[in-house]
């Protein structure tokens, strides 16, 4: 009677490299990468991914290859997919495109993940300037459950998703991104307040030919290089979706996507078997390859219907989400506070950002007194499913951020107590994580009052 | 056998003004305020509380008294109450106070509140440079349910909290506080990036006599004199809890708070039936009178045990929430998306603020589009339980925040759609919200691509 | 502007016997019992109740009252309450009455309740068989807690709703009921293969004088006689909802009441601070006095537009709810299965009844290892926030029903242990709950293989 | 350094029949089953099987298959599993196998299910006096949601779980199954008043050699003929767990069962992608092929340590569960009511089942207005994920049962409205679902005031 199981329309083979694979894969945003796939509205199609670095991130016992990463090559991309109606008709700029997650997860055989924070100098983290070295984590996954040897005492559902869905921009807005990015990257750090606190570096990342991989677009030709000069990097998530790393586009979910070129050309990576809310250590979710399987809408003029112009052209947009209905259940959570004050007493003006790193700043230390290290915690509030709220914006001059943990991810009860406190000895949780030296010169923060 | 009801410690009486209440309330922060009342742990305890304002908002058709609000008045907090142990010892500083809350809700017979937003020169809001107009709505309760007149096609369930509770600042910690605020004050809008985005003014608000009201401490003498010019306004969260406006501690709720005084000196107020992550018009939670029933408990040394400084003095900590069992329950969620890209389409770096204001922006035009007035919505987001999250803070240079809006607020279906789009004539939502003139000459940013 | 506080349409005094009250109480089902206020549809009313005994049981330390109580004179309720909507028009047989329960909760200073199990010659319960004896516990309230001095160790939200609500019946329902119900009880327990596992008696309650309440009925006269032989007991739900001790009827629920006579007449009665589905110990919730605030609509012709008979007339039919979403939340729960095979090991035929009772005496021996009575057990899980769940009624010959238990609801984990098992000394619960003994000759039922 | 994907110890290949599996398969209780596979506490092992008819059920456009299937071939299970320590000592009589469910779905290329009804006359079902045709309708998945053809107008997510686990029984746990349903069967109809209510039959399935399938036991041997005429059938749920269709045993969810025979010998099938409580046409879940990926822990001693007997036997016991932490999610529910009156009027006693079958058949009929067939509904009670509660138990002589629906499996609005009733031609929902002629000669039950 009716097709059964979902079509593979993009398929990848883990053996190979990411420049490898069959329907070759894509790092970069642009109108000209050609379109590997073509599905129909309706149907339920299949596609694998790559986890995000392509394999370079090992399930081995070292950071090594987090400290040495090259970022100029993520994140690697499946896609792009065309898309058309029934009667074979593309989307057009101008639409919406719908795309409903009914299935996802790790790919069979390869059922682990790994979570990280950079190096200081190459990539760093939201907190890199208390955590400067790269660090390490692996996750195993038994079903719905990742564990990892390195964070001992956790166990939790993972909520996985896409940390980058989005479709191709046009030419149009491939231009307001480059601009508006190399002007940040030109005035510098003097010119933004934020950056005295947070230290991730650089502040933008510009095209580059290096690492660039363009799908189907032969390599090293001119077109090549024109297009790999041109070429958005996939880090920020944009007007187009991409890495938007919204931890609860899980099964069920629905993504509203803005269409800039003909056909939509669909793309999507950066499987997460889970992820805090912020993805705090930058390499944070619970990187994974996996698949997904979606099935597409056209809302033909859907932009102009749904969606609002929000900056200078009719291009300023964002997508539209609806959270699916099966999410891990949690009733009891334990919540930290920030305000904009930040690490040296100074005060912010209702910055939600530094807010939101004290925030985290104080739970970590919190936990540590529980037997974590800083570090397990660091990335453990990367990738668990904790809560990152914006609970006041308006009263000047402190925004409040709070970060919300579910208790039940940890085998002790780790809620204050009246009567009894955890005194003595701390039970550490050992092994640790894989850390490398951090050889920079860079100050560390070192908070004096705090524990350690 | 056992005691029943709670004893009422604190009791307003609606008909007389804040400062003529028989136990005094207070609008400021300071060590020096006497307590107004005791209360054992272990003992269930009743507090009443005037509306934030202490009844300066009517219910009345008119937004002349947003408009002309002096808000040197606010907040109006019931205590302080001190607590003691079972022996009577007082909670000494370095000690936490566990405070639950084991009900609340509004004052039988004065079941209605208010939410709005301030001129843009008296006030202001997160938004006020795009809505600089006082506006107001009013808000009738039906139980668990709150409905207003001028936003019709919504009905919500609460989810009652206080938005201020928090302990007496020492005297050192006060001098933090004040000092830091008077240097963002003084150093002014050149120094703030965020400025040039969040137009709310001013940026602090510091110590003053002009409307001060410091419960048992005589008007107007010397003592008074000296006090009202070191206390804290309570507009911002500060590390003794205070003015945290997260919206989730309700009924059962637990709250962690720091010791700093002899007795903690509790005080709360600003009642909110229901708030949304953000309070974005800033008077913008759904303000009301109301009553807490509390129970208290002291962790002894639980500073030093559970909290970690954060910040140059032992003092820069922040409370500890645990969130209760009951909450509304909502399945679907609309999800809209920001990007610290501002309205003029400029780049911004890692700034959640920024990327929070375009997920707010890009909500209310979109349900601009299902017939509601801008000012309607705004409001509307104010005070309904959405979520204001932090989904991404490490995707260089883009922050991604998210406003999840739970559609069974509303008596349509606000989900975009395939096939029927909202085309035609809007069926307006009449009536509106009360709205003053703007007589200020600031520009109103107007988006020139937005729906009108 | 509008109308802020619900209008109380029906009083209660606590300190008056129920046949005291201003505005009389009934006990009966009748429709001549006449109203004793007046509501419009779409107007808020509030409405308060006497606990179903009309404070028979008292907040003391003995089961006496349980023991030698008169179980002809419950449930007391209040009204009837006649629906007219906004012409005046009333509600008419055939319509349906939409009431929702916008609000509820115990009366102020009166925040106790009592839940108790009936001596076998009394009432019973529904493990009367094996547990004989009058039982009582009483519980406090904290806001939305609820603790028992006499069952240490648990806590809970409640989820208030009331017990019974129902429409008067018309004379040819009130036929029917009667006529039915004497038929069973004439046929008696051989007619019954259920009887022999389901101990509780009598079969059913027929009408009778004695303890007889009609509201505003002239006591003792010749139509009081009349009505009073008449007018069915309260103890079953029927037709027109009752005692249908539906658990979820809480805050934000709807209820969908047949009306079967001019007005309606509304009653309701029966306050539950809680109650696990089953109700197991008959007296079973946490029995209490409080308060409804109610909201009606009419659905004019709504029985025939959405109900269906299901049987020989066209009134046999049974209301419909809808779910409120204001709910206690819980994520774990431990679950207990039974299956229709009796404690002697007879084999029974897809029969429910048989099944939850296994599950439950599972339950009451699983938590009996955890150090509380067994008595203790009975209670809690007749009151707390218990599932009771058919899950197979297919399986010939074996229905499995399922009795699931929130684990948060303990200051223990009574999770199973693949290692530490609790051996040793069981920490017993101290005190038990109050105890009569049994003195009448009816064979105990003693699970020889049980633990004691 | 840890092992990733789970190993997989039963593997099924579709394309062959049940009997022909390289791991034989069986339909049988019994001891001597040999096992077919081994695994270790703490390993991560995966369990495919086919459909509890093992192919019988087709995905065509007929329901000949269901009218004429032969009963005494179900339930094909797979195993036994023989689980062992982490030193090779085998689970023995007496320990508690804890069983976790870490993952299960569909077999990848065999994503479809079916329900079904069965003919009065083969097999029956809850309302198999409402419904005698067999009746069957496919459903298809796209990920977690299924959708059927038959069943236009509602999709829901999956709760999938095994209809089937359990241990092997002892000869002793099996002479007592095998002993008392033959009573049941022996003393027939006339022994049970709740048989002129529930007209599924046979009232037992006794052990017959007919289609038997007994593992790796050579068939037609002697030892064949012996064990196959002890073994005890599949259909009903009893001591060691079995066929117990608790619909929420999904991923994350915990089985305690107990261990009769060295190794334990687990046994597993009968894959739903959905049930409804009760799965009341028998046929009722969504029926498919599937895999478990499993863990299994050894509680020493366990049935001491945590089980009590209920029944004169130390055997007498029930399996424990507990419920995982991922469900789908429903905020509005839709509930229908049942009394113990059957649709004849009569009064029953106290007896759920009567009680529940009228709440379906209330459900149904309400249903039915909205434009579905009778018997589109009936399908859907039985696999959507509705819950069936034991409201009240003790308020003789009704006992309450309860139907909720969540509301939003619909894509229209179900609930009663009050200005809006669904007058005028109803909206025919079709195709219906397909169905078999009814031949044989008992009498149908048409409520005479039913809608039809």
């Amino acid at each position: 009677m009716a097709p059964a199981s979902p079509r593979v329309v993009v398929k990848v083979d883990l053996k190979k490299r990411p420049w490898q694979q069959t329907q070759p894969l894509h790092n970069r945003w642009h109108p000209e990468i050609p379109s590997v796939a073509e599905v129909k509205t309706g149907e339920l199609f299949r596609v694998e991914m790559v986890d995000w670095t392509g394999g370079a991130v090992k399930e081995d016992g070292s950071a090594g290859d987090i400290k040495s990463i090259d970022l100029s090559t993520v994140h690697y991309l499946s896609g792009p997919i065309k898309v058309v109606d029934e009667d074979g008709v593309a989307a057009r700029p101008g639409d919406l495109l719908a795309v409903e997650i009914c299935n996802l997860g790790p790919l069979p055989g390869d059922e682990w993940g790994f979570t990280a924070s950079f190096d200081r100098e190459n990539g760093g983290g939201f907190l890199t300037d208390h955590f400067p070295c790269a660090t390490k984590a692996i996750w195993y996954f038994e079903g719905i459950y990742a564990y990892s040897p390195q964070i001992p005492g956790v166990r939790f559902p993972g909520l996985t998703h896409p940390g980058i869905i989005g479709t191709a921009p046009s030419k149009e807005l491939l231009r307001i991104w480059n601009e508006r990015e190399r002007q940040l990257e030109e005035k510098g750090v003097e010119s933004l307040t934020l950056c005295e606190v947070v230290h991730q570096r650089p502040l933008a990342s510009l095209p580059t030919t290096k690492g660039c991989l363009l799908g189907n677009i032969e390599e090293r030709t001119s077109e090549w290089e024109r297009i790999a000069k041109e070429a958005a990097r996939t880090i920020p998530g944009r007007e187009n979706g991409g890495n938007c790393d919204i931890k609860n586009l899980s099964s069920g979910s629905k993504i509203y996507l803005p269409v800039f070129v003909e056909g939509a050309n669909l793309s999507t990576g950066d499987m997460h078997f889970s992820q805090g809310d912020g993805e705090i250590s930058f390499c944070g979710a619970i990187e994974m390859s996996g698949f997904l399987e979606l099935k597409c809408e056209i809302i033909r003029n859907g932009m102009q219907e749904y969606l609002t112009p929000m900056g200078p052209t009719t291009l300023h947009v964002n997508p539209i989400f609806e959270i699916g209905p099966v999410e891990p259940r949690f009733s009891e959570w334990l919540v930290f506070e920030g305000i904009s004050v930040d690490e040296s007493g100074r005060q912010h003006y209702l910055d939600a950002t530094v807010a939101y790193k004290r925030a985290v700043l104080n739970a970590i230390d919190y936990l540590f007194k529980f037997g974590y290290s800083k570090e397990q915690v660091y990335l453990l509030l990367s990738c668990c499913p904790c809560e990152g709220r914006i609970s006041g914006i308006v009263d000047s001059p402190n925004a409040v951020a709070t970060l919300a943990i579910p208790t039940a991810i940890f085998d002790q009860d780790i809620r204050p107590k009246t009567r009894k406190v955890p005194t003595g000895a701390r039970i550490v949780k050992k092994p640790d994580v894989m850390k490398s030296t951090y050889d920079g010169k860079l100050p560390i923060i070192k908070n004096s009052s705090s524990s350690s």
